[in-house]
C-alpha cells in the first residue's frame, strides 16, 4: 500500500460519508449496528488505523489504555478483558493488558510499568489484599462496592442475597457457605449478602469456610458434609463450588438430589462441571463499558452493577428428612444426629 | 518518593552488587533462584523501574513485547501468555497484549494498532485460516510445524501419534476423530499424527467428523456412536472432547467403562470434568521461552517442541465384545451390527 488508507477511503469504500464512518467506529449510537458493523470490518480489511493512534507517538497522547488484571488463569479475567476490549475498541483504543500473576508485588510492578509506557489511563481489578498506589492519571478500580466510588463494580452482596433465597425458597435451612480467602473483599460482600437474607429467617444457619479460592480446599471442607446435615453448600465463587460438586459426586452424593450445590461469577466451566452449576453471573459487557467510560472521562466513577441469578441443574429442593420443621431452632437440629447421605441411592 | 530508585538503590537493599541486580532482573542464569527471586520482590516493593523501561520515550525503545491471540477465552491462550510475560519479565520487558476476538479482520487490525505502538518486536498465534502481513519488525509465529520456520510451534504431529499408541495399546481399533474446523492446521497436524500410526496397524479405522471447536458440535457428532462400533473417541480439542464425554455420559454410556475419550491441550477443564480427560499437554513455558528469545533477537526462529501424553480416567481397555479380532477387517467390522450401549449398566 502506497499510503495509509484515512477515513475518507474507509467512508468512499463504504459508499457513507466521513462523518459516518467516525460515528461507527466511536461506537457512539447514531448509526445502525449493521452499518457500523459494515464500516468496522471494511475499515479493518482496508488496514485503516485510527488517525489519533497513528499520531500517538508525535503527540504523546497513546490512544492507550492500561488494564491490569489479577490472574489472566482466571477465566473471569480474560471474558473481563475482552469486553473491555469491546469497549476501548468502540472508541478507538487499544489496550496494554498485564497479569499481577496472582502477587501483589506483580501488581505494583504492572501498575509502575504501565505508568513508565504512557498509557492514557488505567483499569485495575485489583489483586485481593493488595493496595493501589496513587497514580498520576485517571486510574478506574473494577472491585467491590466498599472501592465503588473509585470506579464500578457488581452488586456482589446482591448476588449473595439471591443465593439465599433461592435456597431458602426450595426449603434449605442448614447452609455450608465456602466463603473463600479471608482476604477477598468480593467474597466479603457476597458472604455479607448470604447473611442479610439469612439473619432474619427463624432456623435457618450458616456454616462458613474459609478456603483458597480452589477446588481441592472446597473437597476438603465438605468431608464432613454427611454428618453435619447441611442440605445446601453455597460457594463464593464457581471454582470452589465445582470442587465441592466433584468431590460430593465421588463419594456418591448425588447433586442436588441430596445436596444443592451454588456458585458466584458463572464462568465458562460452570457449564462443564455435571451438574451444570446454578450461578450468580456478572454483566461483564456493562462494568466494561463503564470502567472504559470512566476511564476516559466520559463520565464520573461510582456505579453498582445489578447480578443475575442463573438457575441450572446444581439445586433442587431440600430432602424432606432434612427440612427442618417451622419454628425449631438452628441448635436443635445440629445436636440431631444427621443421616450420612454416603452410600444412599442417587 | 522524590525520585524513582535506581538499580543502586536496589542493590544496596539487597545488600548485593548492581551487577547482580541486574543478572537477576535479566534472569539469565548467573544469579540462585532464590537470590533472582528476592531481588525482583525487592526491585518491586521499592518501585524500581528497569532504565530501558524508563528511558523508552526518549530513546525510541519501548522495552514492549506485542502478543496477538487469536482468542482468550480459550484458556490456552490466557495460559500460553502467562508463561510469555514470565519469559518476558526476566527481560524486563512488559506485554501489549491484544486479542484477535477470533475474527481475521480482529487480527489484521491487533497486528497494524500494535505497530502503530512502536513495540519491538511482535509474537502471534495466528487465527485459524488467517495470513499474517509481513512486518517490519521481528514476527515470531506459534502454529504449526508447516509455519514453524518463522517462530516456534508444539509437535502436534507426535501428539496425534502419542494418542494413537495409547488406543490401540488399550485395543482400540475403531475410532472416531473429533478433527475440528476443516481449516484449522494446528487440527490438520494433529490429525496426521494419528493417521502416521492407525494408517499402518490392520483392522485400525479412522472415522473423521469435522465441526466447528465448540462442545456442543462433539456432542451431535457422537450420536450415532452406539451404532457405529467405535470404542474410543479421539478429539483434537480439549473443548470438543469434554462435549463429547458430557453427552455420552448424559445418554448413560459410561466413559471410559464403554467407550475411551482423549483430548488435547490439557487445558484447566480437563481435569474438572469428570472423568478426567486424557490429554496431550503442551509445553507452553518452553514455547513462551523460546518465543521471546526469538523474537528480542536472542536466537533463530524455527523450533517444533515435543509434547506429552497426560493419562488420567478417560481412557480404558477396549471393551473385549467391541474388541476387533487380529485379521479381521475394518470394512468387515463396520458391516456388522454394533450393539446400542445405550442403557447398559455403567
Amino acid at each position: 500500500m502506497s499510503r495509509r488508507p484515512t477515513i475518507r477511503d474507509v467512508a468512499r469504500v463504504v459508499g457513507v460519508s466521513a462523518a459516518t464512518v467516525s460515528y461507527a467506529l466511536s461506537g457512539n449510537g447514531r448509526v445502525s449496528r449493521s452499518l457500523a458493523a459494515q464500516v468496522r470490518e471494511t475499515a479493518a480489511a482496508m488496514g485503516y488505523v485510527p488517525r489519533h493512534a497513528a499520531m500517538a507517538l508525535r503527540t504523546g497522547r497513546s490512544a492507550l489504555l492500561g488494564v491490569v488484571l489479577p490472574n489472566i488463569a482466571n477465566p473471569l479475567f480474560p471474558a473481563l478483558a475482552q469486553e473491555i476490549g469491546r469497549a476501548a475498541r468502540r472508541r478507538s483504543y487499544a489496550l496494554l493488558l498485564a497479569d499481577s500473576l496472582d502477587e501483589a508485588a506483580g501488581q505494583d510492578l504492572a501498575v509502575t510499568q504501565m505508568m513508565a509506557r504512557g498509557v492514557d489511563a488505567l483499569i485495575v481489578v485489583p489483586r485481593r489484599g493488595s493496595t493501589l498506589p496513587e497514580a498520576p492519571l485517571p486510574l478506574v478500580v473494577i472491585d467491590t462496592a466498599a472501592s465503588s466510588e473509585r470506579g464500578v463494580c457488581s452488586d456482589h452482596r446482591e448476588g449473595g442475597r439471591l443465593v439465599a433465597r433461592h435456597l431458602l425458597g426450595l426449603g434449605h435451612r442448614r447452609i455450608l457457605v465456602l466463603a473463600g480467602p479471608e482476604n477477598s473483599r468480593v467474597a466479603q460482600e457476597r458472604l455479607a449478602g448470604l447473611h442479610d437474607v439469612l439473619a432474619g429467617t427463624e432456623a435457618a444457619a450458616l456454616t462458613i469456610r474459609h478456603t483458597a479460592y480452589r477446588p481441592e480446599g472446597a473437597a476438603e471442607a465438605v468431608q464432613d458434609l454427611g454428618e453435619a446435615g447441611w442440605t445446601a453448600v453455597a460457594a463464593v465463587s464457581d471454582t470452589l463450588a465445582i470442587g465441592a460438586v466433584n468431590a460430593l459426586v465421588a463419594r456418591g452424593i448425588d447433586v442436588p438430589g441430596k445436596v444443592s450445590v451454588t456458585g458466584f461469577d458463572d464462568l465458562v466451566w460452570a457449564s462443564i462441571v455435571r451438574p451444570e452449576l446454578t450461578t450468580v453471573r456478572q454483566n461483564l459487557a456493562r462494568i466494561a463499558e463503564s470502567a472504559v467510560a470512566m476511564a476516559l472521562g466520559e463520565r464520573e466513577p461510582g456505579e453498582i452493577v445489578p447480578v443475575e441469578l442463573v438457575v441450572r441443574c446444581s439445586t433442587a429442593t431440600a430432602v424432606p428428612a432434612r427440612r427442618t420443621p417451622a419454628g425449631s431452632s438452628a441448635a436443635t437440629r445440629s445436636s440431631a444426629p444427621a443421616r450420612s447421605p454416603e452410600g444412599e441411592p442417587a
